[in-house]
């Protein structure tokens, strides 16, 4: 294929790197297979100095780009539209680690680099990288930051903003930010970063970040605690914040038939307490230590028994070792395949105040049962973050397919109008990508984005970034033109 | 006085919330006494829906707003210009605690709040607010929040900026935007709320935010240690952040000159270790423990034994009681008092990457050894977040006055140069005011700039919020027109 732009980006990063044939599914279809664009090519520099070049050839031919890091995100926000106009800008290459600072508790990133691999790094180097999430393997930091990506450590260590410094970033007219001062103060002009940071690549392009790096603990224990009630689980969590303080470094909630799933399909994992009728929910907790593994097994002892005598924990098992700990780990992390291999089901990543998620979830099962014939509820997530994957399985009886198509649009509704009434979000951690772009607009305040949207028009006046995207634009003007 | 603009002042807050007469000293001086404005009028609303009613006013009128909270910012940030045309916005009245959420660990606070009202609010709930600076007693969470404070306990919490989880702010338009979600993650959009904070008041007013909370640690120690260089003391730093985890909470340090001044002028402060002299440093180290006054104890004492063994600790003291530990507290936040009584000084505020400190520090000293006859380096500031007030005397003998005119610029100039070089901010905490905004247009990078200003203009395009602070715009047309 050829095409004035084409020919131009070849020049730029390389005819090797600007693919515009062949099998480009990993790069236009998104990871839960929703939807599947058409690029008018993928490219993928290998330095900043080719991605503004690239920026800059596509602002001066109009062409919108969409930039994607380990296209793992759950809200279709990195692929490209239908149009066969738009250019997918792959960060892949530039995965380098640029410098690992010890006693400044800091690591230089580029965008490309698998979290994994900054995990990993971050180990070699005897300390922590704590942003943990189920596609570390193979997401991106350029995209955990893009999306301001949580995951399980939230609660101690802050989504993917608060752990980082610094970026750097391409802006929509190709020019290069150097923001990346490993600095923890530093008031000089208003915060930029964390403006790109949750941007979805709608006002430039992250190309390397600096990050924060925390002392590894000296031990992490895990625990599984059974519940009386999703109250009683909110009690809990207060009482492991005081005695555990910033040991606390996971609590997460399980609902009884999410669980039932992962017993139903892998039986071979063995939940805890599962025959026990009378526990409706578990709590998985994780206690790290700045000072021993006997140390750490006393204080969550000590949690436990309080919990016990105050009535909010009915059963509990602490791990003995650190199999067990990946065992129970494994439990939590298996619901989402238990419930693929249920059937069809709909997603949900809200957010609710953590004193509020009790009555909401009263709230919201009640409306649902009522409303939706044979609704079955899989309610499980990061309470101390105030985040529940609330999902909504497909009745056992019937045809799932057709339940999807005829009532998703409904239990969605169904679920948002009562996150809103509790004050809640519609999206916590998965952004809002193509996906929620309605949503956005549904249940942002008009202030707030009336305000987004002029920044929006500041940064990006010719709106090629990521067009349909968060708050979409319309389409650019070009059009693909075959040539020779 | 009589105007236009007053006259519908007055009638939306009362006129008795509407000054023009009198002595305004409080609100029309700085903090520091470096400048002093004229306002057209104090306007004190007692409402969110008045002070959007007050910015439609000015915004009809083309006024220039300044909003203030307790006037205790050290850059100039919150005063009128003497042009006496601009309409001082005061927040003092907006000063309730809106609500506090103990599950949640959240509290809901007006911009006019006293920061030490705030912390005493939470601790009445069996919390902890951790924002703690000098200013506590008059300055305003409002005011923390515009200007990003930082403080004492950064090193664990963070600024005022990682401690907000939402905010409510009135735009340049009058529009009340609520953006109140007491929520941890919430990825719908730009993040505004980073946005405003740090704004200084130049992108629309602050009226109220929700913060965090966190459990109040069962015990706080504090130990004061002898350092034999500063590349020590960020070894001592990394020990103890390796020992105590998040349980260290403070991390000060202070050169023997500072301590020496503290010494002189405040003879009833015994400073530990000023009669050793091979101690060049002194580090101020805080442990909260979620334990108890015993494992905290031992914590420390296992801490300061490996750094005896390391060579990085010389001698240590850990404070026995309360009283012990508010004196090590005083002598540390006494240094400035000294500093005030030894004479006239030259204070910074940078912040360099923490393994850059001893090289910034030793280069920065020979700088001004060599450059500026007699210079005195008082050299203290919060290292565990690599920022440094670093302040320079009067030489001893000669005429301070005569040195302040003649130096302050040279001095500043060289200081900022080194931190440059170093990697470093010229404005840690205390933000740009009207103070240093050519400093911020010489050191920011112009990528920065230019997205800041753009920013500036789609949100603020009359130019009209805090307009000779962070971006200067041009003076607004309005004059005085004194009537009847």
């Amino acid at each position: 294929m050829s095409h004035p732009l084409i020919d131009t980006l070849r020049q730029t990063v390389g005819a090797a790197h600007v693919l515009t044939e062949g099998d480009l599914t990993a790069w236009e279809q998104d990871w839960r297979r929703r939807a599947r664009g058409k690029a008018l090519a993928v490219v993928r520099p290998a330095s900043t100095q080719e991605v503004a070049a690239v920026v800059r050839a596509c602002a001066a031919a109009g062409a919108a780009i969409v930039p994607q890091g380990g296209n793992t995100g759950l809200s279709v926000g990195s692929i490209p539209d239908a149009s066969g106009t738009q250019v997918l800008l792959s960060l892949a290459r530039m995965n380098a680690v640029r410098a690992v600072d010890a006693d400044n508790l800091t690591l230089t990133v580029e965008a490309g680099a698998i979290l994994q691999n900054v995990q990993d790094t971050a180990e070699k180097a005897g300390l922590l990288f704590p942003l943990s999430l189920a596609a570390e393997g193979s997401c991106t930091i350029g995209g955990n930051l893009a999306t301001n990506a949580g995951g399980t450590q939230v609660l101690r260590y802050g989504n993917a903003r608060e752990l980082c410094l610094g970026l750097e970033v391409v802006t929509p007219q190709g020019e290069i930010w150097d923001g990346l001062k490993g600095l923890r103060k530093d008031n000089t002009g208003y915060d930029l970063r964390d403006l790109f940071i949750g941007s979805e690549g709608t006002l430039g392009i992250i190309t390397a970040a600096t990050m924060k790096l925390f002392p590894q603990p000296a031990a992490s224990l895990t625990a599984w605690a059974a519940v009386p009630s999703m109250e009683h689980a909110v009690q809990l969590l207060a009482l492991a914040h005081k005695h555990l303080g910033a040991g606390l470094t996971g609590f997460e909630v399980m609902g009884r038939f999410a669980l039932s799933l992962v017993a139903r399909h892998m039986p071979q994992l063995r939940v805890p307490f599962i025959d026990q009728a009378d526990v409706p929910y578990a709590v998985l907790l994780e206690n790290s230590d700045s000072e021993s593994e006997d140390h750490a097994r006393a204080r969550f002892e000590a949690l436990l028994e309080t919990a016990f005598d105050a009535g909010c924990v009915s059963d509990a098992v602490v791990a003995e070792n650190l199999a067990q700990a990946h065992q129970l780990w494994h439990i939590r992390e298996s619901i989402p395949l238990a419930q693929a291999e249920e059937g069809l089901n709909i997603k949900h990543d809200i957010s609710v105040p953590i004193s509020r998620i009790p009555a909401f979830v009263d709230y919201a099962d009640a409306l649902l049962q009522r409303e939706i014939a044979g609704v079955r509820l899989v309610n499980f997530g990061h309470l101390g973050d105030g985040n529940l994957h609330y999902n909504v399985q497909a009745p056992a009886e019937g045809d799932p397919k057709a339940f999807l198509r005829d009532e998703e649009a409904r239990v969605n509704d169904l679920v948002y109008e009562a996150v809103a009434k509790f004050g809640g979000s519609f999206s916590a951690e998965h952004g809002v990508g193509a996906l929620k772009v309605d949503k956005l607009q549904q249940y942002q305040s008009p202030v707030a984005l009336m305000m987004m949207r002029a920044i929006k028009g500041a940064l990006d006046p010719q709106g090629l970034m990521n067009p349909q995207c968060l708050l979409p634009v319309a389409a650019p003007q070009l059009q693909p033109q075959p040539q020779g």
